[in-house]
């Protein structure tokens, strides 16, 4: 059975929201070559990533926007009819920021294409349950348990102090309901079956880095591997 | 001159931090092939990827851990002798919530391997402004020009509200000492010769939603192609 790379898994976002920017702009077809240029990604990973959806063009014709973002909306429905939906677990800066951002404008105005929706957050500060935030209603995270059975909530999003974090992921492996994991604790969680994505921001920032050196070498005509003179 | 490609600039940091890993664990040296499995990524993309820095390694006998090592501190070091140093600006929600995982245990162990160092933060607010966020000191927004060009301020985190994003780029772009910027707004800013990278949640929210369906074909052992179909 063909599994798509993870590699791959991480370009198909960024191919969803490149189609459905297109499709704002009235692009009715596009080459794989045209496709490269806009998303930096060379024409024959972009080639060998479709291809493990199967045939979304075809070579020398392009790939119709339409018909590539309905393969999207089909796969991102695979799972249910419905909409995904996804709770936040810590309410504090991290967790008011996040769903200060999955409600903000520039979130909601591709909300129909999203994936999944933010329904509810949780914590354990009784100042704060009991409140609501940008209309997500804040829960005390005695009641996260039962809101995930009754609501049948797949994705969470962790953003709750390291020390906690792993008691939290525990109680996810026990209800086996939940199957996705967006971890922003700076810590290392160890979640059996459930799928982990990792949103590590000290990674990011020495990838601005490494960008901007290289930025910087290349003002100079040189090169990062000159420099290394390896 | 041979640039470094987007995606491998990518992988930069993730290889950085898993040398970092393997010396921590006694690891010597490491194969290509060994390295693939860690990080899973194909052991062509590794080479290739490798290639871009000059002679790290040789065919059929791997890496060298503090050769490798060494290596990547002199990158990081291209630009200056010192740690570059890199300011918030935005001390909301978001904000401290930065300073708070900047200034914590488990970024601190990697300090000392860490490219860019957190001194100061500026807001709006007058409230906020003044005080101190884990021993960061956040200043008014009217102090950051001066701030900048006194400290040589190189990185910027942007976590402001949208609707002032652009403005704060216009003013690095006039000073022309900024030149990396990590965009956590949830906005397309335009900052010229500047290099921005993006931080998007949306993007990573869907990232896991594309894994997680994965894994759930799977469990019922088909793809996502069959699924689809096409």
């Amino acid at each position: 059975m063909q599994r798509i790379p993870k590699s791959t898994l991480k370009r198909l976002a960024l191919y969803h929201r490149c189609f459905l920017d297109l499709k704002k702009t009235g692009v009715i077809k596009i080459q794989s070559r045209e496709l490269s240029t806009i998303m930096g990604v060379d024409p024959a990973t972009i080639r060998k990533d479709f291809s493990h959806l199967g045939e979304l063009g075809r070579q020398g014709y392009g790939y119709k926007v339409e018909f590539v973002l309905s393969a999207f909306e089909k796969i991102l429905r695979i799972q249910d009819e419905e909409k995904q939906k996804c709770i936040i677990v810590g309410a504090g800066n991290l967790g008011r920021a996040l769903i200060n951002f999955f409600t903000s404008e520039r979130f909601q105005s591709n909300v129909s294409h999203a994936p999944s929706e933010l329904v509810a957050a949780f914590d354990n500060d009784l100042t704060i349950a009991g409140t609501t935030v940008h209309n997500i209603p804040v829960y005390h995270q005695s009641e996260m348990v039962d809101y995930i059975k009754a609501h049948n909530i797949k994705y969470v999003i962790l953003a709750v102090p390291s020390y906690v974090s792993q008691v939290i992921v525990d109680s996810f492996q026990a209800l086996d309901i939940v199957e996705g994991i967006m971890n922003l604790t700076s810590s290392i969680i160890n979640a059996g079956d459930i799928v982990v994505h990792e949103v590590d921001l000290a990674l990011e920032l020495e990838t601005l880095v490494f960008t901007a050196i290289q930025e910087h070498v290349s003002h100079h005509n040189t090169t990062i591997k000159d420099v290394l003179d390896l």
